[in-house]
């Protein structure tokens, strides 16, 4: 096959397997400067549901077994949207294949396969990247350079949240969410989104103090057993303090993940519900006409201007996944690239892990060296 | 070539050039219901530039003679984002050549051209499609539903303002733009848009009064020939009464198209800049709480939901030319579509050569029985 | 009595008179450097609520008769908010007595009346005040300054909307403001507000046209004779463009005056219903962080300071009477004075009569020598 | 003098003594239903402010020893707006000569002060109530009876935010509020604001988990001794679970005093900077116009009404302390009043002191009894 093109493989073919299926689609006419995605192969449990989405989303073959499109040797990145559980064996799979991995978050179920997930992968020599889009964002990395850039001075104090309503509602069944062997509730599902993002922004957090709770304590007469709510406050490694909330069960929240930076020369607000603008407040200027201001994405904040050469225009959520893919070809390629890898993403884990020891304990917990 | 396929040409690869190419890449794996969009040929001025962006956006072969991809026949669907003077020779070439047509708007730079292009369409059996995107946004989808339901009564007064600052530079030189051989001004450059998103949210414009003005009068010394701004009281075919107003000097905006429609039961609002959500107030319910609802874009809103699962995760302006890609192929099928064909492109046209006859008379304008 | 002192009579107990009331009482309390209100007669037509009333503004004695208390030698500063139909008779009266005059706009319900009233105000000497008091909040003295100050360059182009629902029902009954002896409907009693505010920001309009609309035709059975919507394209004495629109009928908004000024370089934005901001764009600074400013009203903003020494905390809709209070009381010590006086009043007077007389006609209406 | 005024004496002049000053000119005249308040006497630490303020404020009489006024035989009712440390002897010495007494917040510098006001207040028989005058916004006071009614169901989960900059900038000197003696920084100064709403809305706190930071170490050479940033974990008496933090150096806030109310049906939204709007999202509806509606404070909200007729139209924070005021009369009267009285006060003075404690201790502290 032609030397500018990678051979993709995706497992996985519902919300975010679409989502990476898209992307792969996307991102050589968006950004037209690395080597074009080819569509190998595609593998789906349901056999009948590979082959359809096979043709849909444009690939070449289909499987109803994973280990086939492992095997596969014209599969040079493995794409990994399968339920979460699966995710520490396709991982390791394809990293000893010689495969590139990009894996959608959390990483794993259990802080043993996430680190073994990390072991694969430092032995591997390959990219292994997770999908924490949302840090993908223009107006996120805009905020990021503004950061590093001093715009608002020494970071002191951060507070995220992260809330959607699909567990609000009380006379809903028993779902496999509620369960333990689904992980860790708004732990793993939520709070590590705003955790990628602060690791951009701030940096790792050194130790967490965590309330978690149950709107709902039980559901279709089971007990519930993972919590919809889990609030942390947070010492970050710089110095900073701060706070990260997460609540499955926020009737009318969306999408929020709500940011707010503060720093000792202004503050940086965002909100994904409205993915294309920021807000900046800095010291400077005339105290007539200060004020927060609402900066709307634009071909300033790159990579914007690869989707749209006009600001104001608006990117959407399955852009953030372009970017992301193009990230991971950046990193294959070997120029500098902008991905949560394993190493990054283990530390997310364990952050996440220290959290509900925390809950447990009813007192601060340090993330530990691994997160460093 | 496959019976599952449709043959794919594309003229120029600027800002909605890509837009295009874009949409075709996505189209298919978004929907997974229509024709797979094969991307046969590529047509730019520029032969170096063709090469690369043939490469960058999957087309097969590409040009630098427009003339030769409207007579590969191959291409079934000829994409025009060449310069609007194009337009015209462009669209009634590939109708002739028994091509379909997806010509980004305006039609043309006279009224004759967009009447000859109608008139060639009427001949063809072809489907025609202009690119006014705006309408294709599930927000404004649902305002339109809803207003069909009959949630906010009868309309009876709208307001529409369409605002950028791209001209708002003072100190900018004189460009293509601000010559009279561009069109129109923010008539043709803008108020169209708002024109088509009127028309699906509350019909035909009857007369229309307006004024048109231009914030700088010369740019480097050379007077400026057309008006960044233009206003207009209006009068719909329905009784409503209403305002339009462009701006192509307004500092600050990026891609406002605001939107305001009053009925007998309530209010619809719209801002393009916050393309994600749109506002309803209705009469109904408990005076203590009544109040404008921010509704966020979710899988309710068709077709939302064909790009992601979850509601409040957003789409891009680039998500709005996969829509209509998607609503040109169903046309192409025979099923029913909203798509602004020639016919009402047409009507729009009236519209604003109307409007811009009403300035230099100084009186209201009818549009015309064409606009019917 | 004590000279520090100054003798106030109040006419009218309704929305407006409780209004005057509350700022008579408040005013020397909050600005502390003006002769103290003396609250010595209210008038009332119906005499029980005239004696209710007297007793909880304050005030020393009460009349059913107004002219008993224009005749009070204690009365020097005579507060008129009764019906607009009495303005001209009570206005006159008062000043023909020496006294200064406090009149809720509109000046009258005829032309001739309001010229009336200015002629005698010309004759008498004494200061002669109404009541446009939006344009004494802070936030909107700011925006002036700062257009006086070039922080947008040369305004060239603005944008006004006042918007209430009160007339919204089409079930409500024939009202006193649906008949044409309540005056212009939507023209003296809406956009005269933010002709105050246009006014002071861009100064005064040279012509208009103007379309007037009623969204329900009858009511009860009984035909409508005012209109609830007036809209009107503008050219101001600047050389600015603009347009203005007003709609009684617009459900859902409360309280609505949306401003928008675009000038060279920045635009102004404001909404009464959140009248503690307003929003700066400048074209200034770096392209990554440029974007509209919202600025809370702030003790830099006078006088917001005479109310609270912190930001950010708000002043409410009656705050404003008290300033234009003091600024009454100011122009009666032979201060200099922010009012609206009768020679200003009656050129926004004259220029809502030109509007509707544009609308009769059809074309642009020039408003006059007399709003010079 | 009069059985239907109540003689009024006010200890401080400054920014909360000014307010009490307006408030007590207003009230009569906004609500017309209580004892009308006669300014008797005034104190200031300052002989010639005391004289001037006495004027402006409109009190009959001054004194620069607040002693003098609490032996006044002609004051009622004694508003305490002096500096903190002098609360406890100036509430105590009035409550036992038999005065009613209004009283800023916080109660007390010490816990212990805090307690012997609320025994003397037990002996009294009087009124005895703090200014906590957020509460008495009718936005929040409509959202407590939107709580109550069921509209959001049961409440599961609280958020509390309260901001502004005021200490924000590094470089400013060391301040009184710097030092260990002016309290517990953003605890006592801040935290007690939206535990004052937090009472109304959802009950008192039974555990928290705290966590307080300085993000200036030093000032002016000097070490900072309070906390800039309080935050702590929240479980309520209901067995809801929140949290609460609150910064006086947030660059860019002004006067926030953000709330999201949780429950099985829905959410309630606030913001003390937009005081004049609630927002309210319930499950309730189709799910094409769901959303949460933004609620602009009206008649429908008492006591709004007693402002202005009309929606819309806003009140501001000056407005709070009349209602306030109203709410104190009505107590005096023996009628039903919503007043935060020393006991509910003692138990936030209470909530603040386990906060701090569980600072020092790294765990969770219960609030204890004394919270009931």
């Amino acid at each position: 096959m032609a030397s500018d093109t990678i051979g993709i493989g995706l497992v996985g073919t519902g919300f975010m397997g679409k989502c990476h299926a898209l992307a792969w689609n996307a991102v050589a006419a968006t950004f037209g400067e690395t080597r074009r995605p080819r569509l190998v192969h595609l593998a789906e449990a349901r056999g009948d549901l590979a082959a359809e989405r096979a043709e849909a989303f444009g690939f070449a073959r289909w499987t109803d077994d994973w280990r086939a499109l492992v095997a596969d040797p014209e599969v040079e990145v493995v794409s990994i949207a399968a339920p979460n559980p699966f995710h520490a064996d396709m991982a390791r799979a394809a990293l000893e294949a010689g495969k590139h991995v990009w894996c959608e978050k959390p990483m794993a179920t259990t802080r043993e396969d996430a680190r073994s997930m990390l072991e694969a992968w430092r032995r591997s020599g390959r990219v292994a990247a997770l999908g924490y889009n949302y840090v993908q964002n223009p107006a996120l990395r805009q905020m990021e350079e503004l950061i590093r850039d001093g715009a608002v001075g020494t970071v002191n104090h951060v507070r995220l949240e992260m809330d959607e309503d699909f567990m609000a509602d009380p006379d809903a069944p028993f779902a496999f969410k509620n369960g333990a062997e689904s992980g860790l509730g708004a732990l793993d599902d939520f709070a590590v989104h705003p955790l990628s993002i602060l690791w951009r922004l701030a940096g790792p957090v050194a130790s967490a103090m965590t309330d978690q709770a149950k709107p709902y304590a039980s559901r279709g007469g089971r007990a519930v057993e993972t919590h919809e709510i889990a609030t942390s406050l947070l010492r970050l490694r710089s110095g900073a303090s701060g706070l990260l909330t997460a609540n499955r069960a926020a009737w009318g929240r969306k999408g929020r993940i709500a940011v707010q930076v503060f720093g000792s020369r202004g503050t940086l607000l965002y909100d994904q519900e409205r993915m294309n603008e920021f807000q900046l407040f800095t010291r400077e200027g005339d105290g007539r006409t200060q004020g927060f201001r609402t900066v709307l994405s634009a071909p300033a904040h790159a990579p914007y201007g690869a989707f749209v050469p006009a600001p104001g225009h608006g990117l959407g959520f399955n852009d953030l996944k372009v970017i992301e893919a193009h990230e991971v070809l950046a990193a294959i390629e070997g120029r500098p690239a902008r991905i949560v890898d394993f190493e990054i993403g283990f530390a997310i884990e364990e952050t996440v892990h220290a959290m509900a020891r925390s809950h447990q304990l009813g007192r601060w917990v340090d993330v530990g060296p691994s997160a460093a």
